[in-house]
C-alpha cells in the first residue's frame, strides 16, 4: 500500500519549522507496511491544496494531510476538503461534545469561532482529538482513503497511535515489510559497495539495499517487501549476516542507532567507564554521549580544555610539551588522554586537539589538522587527521573519528 | 520569484532522517526574496522523479533538487535529469579534477565508480563541490532554472552559500528585500505582541513583522519588500529602533545571530573570559559556544562533570554538600560555579545541574528540575527551573536559560 503525506501551512515553506511530523509518520507507517511515496509541504492556498490532493490520489491509496485545521482565517483545509469531495460542512455532535468538554476543562467560554471547529465535511468519519479542539477526519472517496489531522505534533501523534494506525491495520490488507540497518564507520560508500558487490547482486528483487552516508559513517539498509514476515525477516537477516561477515573491520552495529549510542551500549554491557579531554570538539563529543538516556552509566564527563591553561590545570599537560610541540600535536594529545585517565579515573578516555578553523592554521598545521588519542587499560591509539576548512564539519568529523577509534579499541 | 524544493531518496520517506535541508534552503531563499511554493520528498524512482520535475516546473521558476547523486546504483538523479532534458551524459573536466583532487588529498585510489561522478548531463553548468565528489548542476531549460545538489547537508550548504545563492542573485531580477531580526529572551510571544501592538499597527503594508518563537527566545523579524533598498532599509531600521526601545529589558541583539554568539560578541568587546561547569547539559553549552569561530577569545572551557566524582575532583564540590543536598540542588550549583571561577580562572562562569530524564526523577525533584548559577567578579545569580519530561528539551532549555541569565548578568 502506498501513502502520501501532505503538510499544509507556511511555517515549513519559510523554513521557520523543520517538518518533523512527516518523518515520524513515515517511520510509523513503514513499520506496518505502508510505504510513503511522496511527502509534500504546500501553502494555505485553496487551489494549491486541491491540486496537491488530486496529484497524490493519482499515486497513492492513502493520503495523510496535516495542518490548516485551526480556528483562524488562514486555516482553510476543512472547507477545501469539502470542496474537493463536493460536499457541504455539517455540525458533528461528537466533535462538538469534544470542543465543549475541552472548554469546560479549562473553564473558558465557548466562542462561536470554536463552535465552528465541530463542522466537518458531510462525507467524513470523525476521529476524536483528545488533546485539542480540531477533529481529525477520515474519508473514503473513489477508492482512496484521506486522513486529515492537526499539525500540532502531539495532537497528531496521539491521534495516529490511538485511532488512525489501528484503523488502517483493520481496514487494509497490508504486505509485510522488514528493515535491517548495518552501521559502518571509516570506509567510504564506494569502497563498501565494491566490497559487497557480489552480495548486492545476489539480492532478490523484493529485497533492496540502500547506502546512507553521513560524515565518515555509512548505513547499509536492507528492506524486504513481501507476504510473509517471518520468511522475509530470515531472508533479510541472512543477507545482513553475509554483509557483516564481509565488512567485519568497519562494522559497528546492526541496530538502527547512532554510533555513540552503539558504543555506549557496548560499554554498558561490559561495565566500562569513559571520560573525555576535548579541545577542538569543544564539548560536542560529550554532548553526543549525554544526549542519550542512560549515558551516565558509562560517561563520567571530562574536560573541555579549550585554553592551554586548562589543558595544564585540568589535565596535567606539561607546559614544556605545549611550548615545544604545540597544543595541536601528538605529544599534547597523548598527555591529554593520559591526564583524563589519571584525573577522571575512567577505564577509557578520548582526547581531541586540533584546529577547527577558520583561523589559527599555519603552513605546517593547516586548519583541519586534528590529533586524536583514545586509550584504555592496555592500549592507546593515536592518529593525525587532516580535514577541511569548515569549522562545523571539522568538529563533527573529529568527533566521529574519535568514536570510530574508540570502537576499534573496544573491538 | 517562486521556487520549489525536491528531495530525492528514500531516507526521508521511511522517516530515517528528518528533512532539515529544505528548512535551511527555504530560510536562505526567503532572505533573498525567493518564495518556496512547495517542498516535495520523493523516491529514487525514475518515473516519479520525471513526474515531480514536470509538476514543479508548472508551478515555479526555479527548482532545487537535492540527493541521489552518490556513486552507487540507487542514485539515479543524474541520469534521470539527462533523460528529462533529453541529453546525454558527458565527462566534465572540472568535475573530474575535483574528484581527483579529493582522492589525492586523502591518498586513496580513484575507482572507476568515482570517475563516473564527473559525468553530467550535457546541458548543465557544473557547480563545483569543494566538500565532496558529486558535482552540483545548474540547468536553464525552457525558462525554468533547475539546480541539482548533493543531499549531504554540509556539501549542499556550502554549495548554496558560495555558488548558488550568488548566482541566483546575479541571474534573476529579484525585488529588494530587507530583513532585520531582533532577538529577545525570557518573554513569551503573546506578551511581546501586547507590548508592541501600537508599533505593529503603525507598520506600512510593505513591511511585515513575524514572531519566531523557539525555546525561551522570540525573534522579531521585520521584512520590507519593495523597489529601493536604501529607503526600505531606513524604514525597517526606524521600526526596529522603536521596538528595541520598547522591549529593552528582554532585548539581546539586533543581529540575526544565535544567543550565545551575541554573548560571545559582548564579552569579546569587553575582553572578558568565561568557563562552564556542566552536569545535565553534558557538554551542550560548551558546544554552543565553541561552534562559533573566535569563541576561544572568551571561552576557556570547563568541566563536563557528569559523575559526582568529577564534580568533586574537577570543581571541588564538597562531598558533604552532595550528600546533604543532592547533586541537583542550589548548594551544589553554587559550589560548581565557584569551583569553575576558582579552578578555571575566568571572569565569568556558568554551572548547570539537573535531571534531564527520562529516569532519575523523584517526588520532590521530578525530571526537568534544573539548578543554574552564573557568576561574575561581583555578582552571582542562581535559579531553579522546572522543565518538562523530554530529555532533549530539558538539555536545550537549560542551556538557553543559562545563556539568558548570563546575558542579564552582563547587562
Amino acid at each position: 500500500m502506498l501513502a502520501e503525506i501532505i503538510t499544509i501551512g507556511d511555517e515549513i515553506l519559510i523554513g521557520q519549522i523543520v517538518d518533523t511530523n512527516s518523518a515520524w509518520m513515515a517511520t510509523e507507517l513503514n513499520k506496518i507496511g505502508v510505504r510513503v511515496k511522496q511527502i509534500s509541504s504546500i501553502s494555505d492556498d485553496r487551489e494549491h491544496i486541491l491540486k496537491a490532493l488530486k496529484e497524490a490520489a493519482g499515486r497513492a491509496g492513502i493520503i495523510f494531510i496535516t495542518g490548516g485545521l485551526g480556528p483562524t482565517k488562514d486555516d482553510i483545509t476543512k472547507k477545501t476538503l469539502a470542496e474537493y469531495f463536493s460536499v457541504g460542512l455539517v455540525e458533528n455532535k461528537e466533535a462538538l461534545d469534544n470542543v465543549q468538554r475541552i472548554f469546560e476543562r479549562y473553564n473558558r467560554p465557548l466562542l462561536e469561532v470554536n463552535r465552528l471547529q465541530a463542522y466537518v465535511p458531510a462525507n467524513c468519519e470523525v476521529i476524536l482529538n483528545h488533546n485539542g479542539t480540531a477533529p481529525g477526519m477520515w474519508f473514503n472517496h473513489e477508492g482512496v482513503i484521506y486522513v486529515s489531522m492537526p499539525g500540532v505534533p502531539f495532537e497528531m501523534m496521539y491521534m495516529m497511535e490511538e485511532e488512525v494506525l489501528p484503523k488502517i491495520k483493520s481496514t487494509l490488507e497490508l504486505p509485510a515489510i522488514v528493515h535491517k540497518t548495518i552501521l559502518t564507520v571509516g570506509e567510504g560508500e564506494s569502497f563498501l559497495a565494491e566490497r559487497i558487490a557480489d552480495i548486492e547482486n545476489d539480492l532478490p528483487a523484493h529485497i533492496k539495499l540502500a547506502y546512507l552516508p553521513k560524515l565518515g559513517q555509512v548505513r547499509l539498509r536492507l528492506s524486504g517487501f513481501g507476504e510473509d514476515e517471518a520468511t522475509l525477516q530470515s531472508k533479510v537477516d541472512e543477507f545482513a549476516a553475509r554483509i557483516i561477515e564481509r565488512i567485519g573491520n568497519v562494522f559497528v552495529t546492526d541496530q538502527d542507532i547512532a554510533l555513540e549510542k552503539a558504543i555506549l551500549d557496548k560499554m554498558t554491557a561490559r561495565e566500562l567507564t569513559l571520560s573525555v579531554a576535548e579541545s577542538c570538539t569543544g564539548g560536542y563529543l560529550s554532548h553526543l554521549f549525554t544526549q542519550h538516556p542512560g549515558s551516565s552509566a558509562v560517561f563520567w564527563g571530562g574536560g573541555v580544555t579549550y585554553a592551554n591553561e586548562l589543558k595544564q590545570s585540568v589535565l596535567g599537560v606539561k607546559s614544556e610539551t605545549i611550548e615545544k610541540f604545540g597544543a595541536v600535536s601528538e605529544e599534547t594529545a597523548k598527555e591529554m588522554v593520559q591526564g583524563a585517565l589519571l584525573n577522571f579515573k575512567t577505564d577509557f578516555a578520548i582526547s581531541v586537539t586540533g584546529i577547527a578553523g577558520p583561523d589559527g592554521g599555519s603552513a605546517d598545521k593547516p586548519v583541519g589538522t586534528v590529533w586524536i588519542a583514545v586509550a584504555g587499560p592496555q592500549k592507546m591509539l593515536i592518529k593525525k587527521f587532516t580535514f577541511g576548512n569548515k569549522r562545523r564539519q571539522n568538529i563533527e568529523r573529529s568527533a566521529i573519528s574519535a568514536l570510530s577509534m574508540l570502537n576499534t579499541l573496544l573491538t
